[in-house]
């Protein structure tokens, strides 16, 4: 049995700035430069599933089910403000980097998939010149 | 002479919320959805000029100086939340749609352009699938 | 009041040929070639609006009841077989051609927007290298 | 010698459907939904070799070598229904997912080319926002 | 008998440098910046026509046709440096601007269609930031 | 501590022909076909590394930083022809394919990089239907 990796796309656009409460506002400028700022994106997120093609469908996973899960994550990040509304970054004091947040959509998806093994990558693009991937190493 | 049509694109990010203060709370949430709330979007912003190619040169404009302008504006509107930080919005409760803010946008390049009739429209992507096209008609 | 156009992408999946039943089939496979075979396309609809901004939204129209009215259009497309499933197609001997299917698309958006006039153009992407714009010219 | 992976985009159309012979009517609804419908696709393929770099060419494969040898694979699926037209799904009941095909292409792929140990993977683009990468794993 | 707009997307890699022999070496690197020097780029252009849908064929023009009236002309710029290779910009010292270049495209085409009143535009991309619209207006 | 992999795009534009000068004519023609003459590219490189992301800042690399460096090695190649600009091809007999490019900028990249053990791969499109990935496998 064939073993493949599928992807699958999906959109949120939301507000964050970089920030660290543990910095002077000094350092946070000097650091974070113009991010320190209130601003937003367009994230586009490819979540990449790796798995044994099933003989009956054809298929890794049925990408209705896929879009289904990845939709209960990005709804909670969909036109919200990253270091207001959602409190793994509020509570945390954790900076809203595209690092941070793949690693934290990796998790999400993590806990809600039924079969979290086939969970292989996510590539989280904040703009079409910068993006990070995430595999689960630590 | 041929006459032309020149495009540059630049882009900028953003937050914002689509909000009416002479609404209430229900019909600000009835009319304007999820967006009600604070999110943000990479901007794309193409802009164009239509004029006579220069025989010496062979440019409408010249491509560093159309870019420089460009910046001078959208510099202002790059990183920073269109609702708090921008008066044109702030100041005269102007919900920062994408049609609102290529208006603002053409009227700022018009201020600043050595020569203004050569501005012909300004094409403004929120997202990848939803735009707005001005060409100062009113 | 300023006057702007405002367009929204939507995508459907479907199957065609290029197939006139007037032909031979010689001639059919003369003029249309490969495109004779049954095949299909992943199509992008760009839909244009052309209107006044509403002071009180800052919109032409609301992006949401927009998207609802193309994919009632849409969804009849998607996921079909044009000259078998489409009545217009089938029952009229109209060849599915990215032309034809643009002018379809158009005659079924002015039966259903409630300000027809408002439609500005269609724009049928049948690849990324080949599409049609209509604009209710005859 | 550096030893690097090179990448060949090539696209073809096609008309196909999901269907599993050995279902019922209904499960082959409940499982494929709307995929279960004559349907098709611009598919987007991006082959990739990995191999040394030959030192008098600069080369690790000749492109136009590579885009011939894409071409005799692609062409036999270009304006055809996959389920219909190629043997390997028709006769076979193979399901004409991504994934399945896929992994057609690349078995077809390892018989054509003279040197078949440089094939590394293909990804098979249904849409945009959906794709399969498969390099040989069983 | 409705009428469209129909466009073909060709492309081509070419060489050049922004350059007027009547200029001394500092004006030329005064207005031209770093595109005096010799360098290159990928050019993508989309030629648009405007015409009546053929109701047999369903067609503006038959794309096929399209496509080798377009290669006849941009064959001949294809790989080539164009201040060196193309007597319209070598022998004329005629700046080899994306205004310049597409307005030598559009004469080329006018002179090798069939029917020369169809050709509606032409856009011709430098790179994805800055493109020019030639519509023959002198 | 989270690994992961972050990527940033940057654009040069170039002029180059492939060339070997130890073959005839005829071989080089042969060979090389129309990359044999004068051309150009508007080549697009990815840049990735791969690091544990700080706690403090959340980044694996501050992107202004990488920006920076990716500047220093791109703006030799920027507006210049690689075969008679740039020395390492132009000294060496090397063949500007994009796979010896590709070579060229990691190791440029590798002399300047602050911590050159985060380099993980560059990505180097010589248009988009054609790139190399090096990763320092020899």
């Amino acid at each position: 049995m064939p073993e493949c990796l599928l992807t699958r796309v999906e959109h949120f656009s939301a507000a964050h700035r970089l920030h660290n409460s543990a910095f002077t506002t000094e350092k946070n400028e000097e650091i974070f430069g113009k991010c320190n700022r209130s601003h937003g994106h367009n994230y586009l997120l490819e979540t990449t599933l790796k798995g044994k093609i099933d003989p009956q469908t054809g298929m890794v996973i049925n990408l209705s089910q896929l879009k289904s899960i990845l939709r209960q994550v990005l709804d909670t990040l969909d036109h919200c403000h990253l270091d207001l509304d959602i409190p793994y970054f509020r509570d945390n004091n954790i900076v809203s980097t595209t690092e941070n947040l793949a690693v934290f959509i990796w998790k999400s998806l993590r806990e809600i998939l039924p079969n979290p093994t086939l969970l292989y990558e996510v590539k989280l693009y904040e703009t079409s010149s910068n993006w990070v991937v995430y595999r689960g190493e630590e």
